[in-house]
């Protein structure tokens, strides 16, 4: 399989990291494909229309996106403990939980839009703050909601952490550990992983 | 069941049409709950920090989100025939091109805000060309693969006709049909849905 991902994509991450877990690395061949929303990227593009990463090209399914579907393909791969639980009660707040995770990753990366690759006389402060906000209420959800982190691993608990990652990464002023030392405590643990070190962008 | 929606979101419609074709539409009490990227509604946020659209709450799986969560619930809850196959080999392509539906209403979404929602001297002609060069990349790979949208009912169906519906609502410039005859037709064969006339924005 190859992957089409970029170091700094917290969705990429994602999947490297899901991949490391789950003993797949060996079979993905990594091809650093960054991309923009405001620039077309030929290769990407020819495997998502959507010009969008991470793309998993694979021999049965074709090329897979997004992060989250990619995610549950490779979780199809292996004979061990799903990390998308299969089980209704326990698949629904997981996936609950990692889909605010993406949500989180999202609001991050048009924030980082907004406040970097847009030319500064165009910028909105309204919008800025509105993702903001969204990221600050997540957090502040996640601290509450801590424990649902402590559990066998999961694809939830690989999303937080990617997102948090990115957080340090490119809003190292928010300061997101200030208030939340519960989340900060979880970070701490699982940023220990090797699939977590083997990831962190640069 | 309550389902935080409103009339104009192209996600909250896809949950709506699923419930609609599942039969459970009469179980969910729908709330209607406009949001906006640059405004807080604290109700909203409650269920969803996010403060997006559609959250679904649920008696014995709390507050879920977001659509993609929300649908796969509800394809729980009946005993017919899944619109998110659970078989590996159907499983893959029609999440593949669900998320691609889901990306088309992303990119739309996107560019309403660029285009509409922020004021006009702060807009950047970049970010809405990037936008809808995506939504015009994935309507041609749609009518390349519209062989892909003629089997049994699913979700990837769904998502598509949403998509495609939310263009004619709010993009009927982009004239989405031309030299895409196939994918026209799916969707004038969708669109006669009760499912889809009953959730049609206006």
């Amino acid at each position: 399989m190859q992957l089409l991902y970029a170091a700094a994509s917290p969705f990429a991450r994602k999947v490297r990291v899901m991949a490391s877990e789950l003993g797949l690395l060996d079979a993905i061949v990594l091809i650093d494909s960054s991309v923009l929303p405001t620039r077309d990227n030929p290769e990407v593009s020819q495997a998502n229309p959507l010009t969008k990463i991470p793309v998993l090209l694979t021999s049965d399914a074709g090329a897979l996106y997004d992060s989250r579907v990619i995610c549950e393909y490779l979780d199809n791969l292996h004979h061990g403990e799903r990390l998308l639980p299969l089980e209704p009660s326990k698949r629904w707040p997981v996936l609950q939980l990692a889909a605010l995770a993406d949500g989180l990753m999202d609001a991050a990366l048009l924030a980082r839009y907004e406040g970097s690759a847009r030319p500064a006389e165009l910028q909105w402060p309204a919008w800025l703050e509105g993702q903001l906000s969204k990221i600050e209420r997540a957090l502040d959800h996640l601290e509450q909601q801590h424990a649902r982190l402590h559990g066998p691993l999961d694809i939830a608990q690989i999303g937080v952490a990617c997102a948090l990652g990115y957080l340090d990464f490119r809003f190292a002023d928010l300061a997101w550990r200030e208030g939340r030392p519960n989340l900060a405590a979880f970070y701490e643990g699982f940023a220990q992983r090797p699939s977590m070190h083997a990831s962190k962008p640069v």
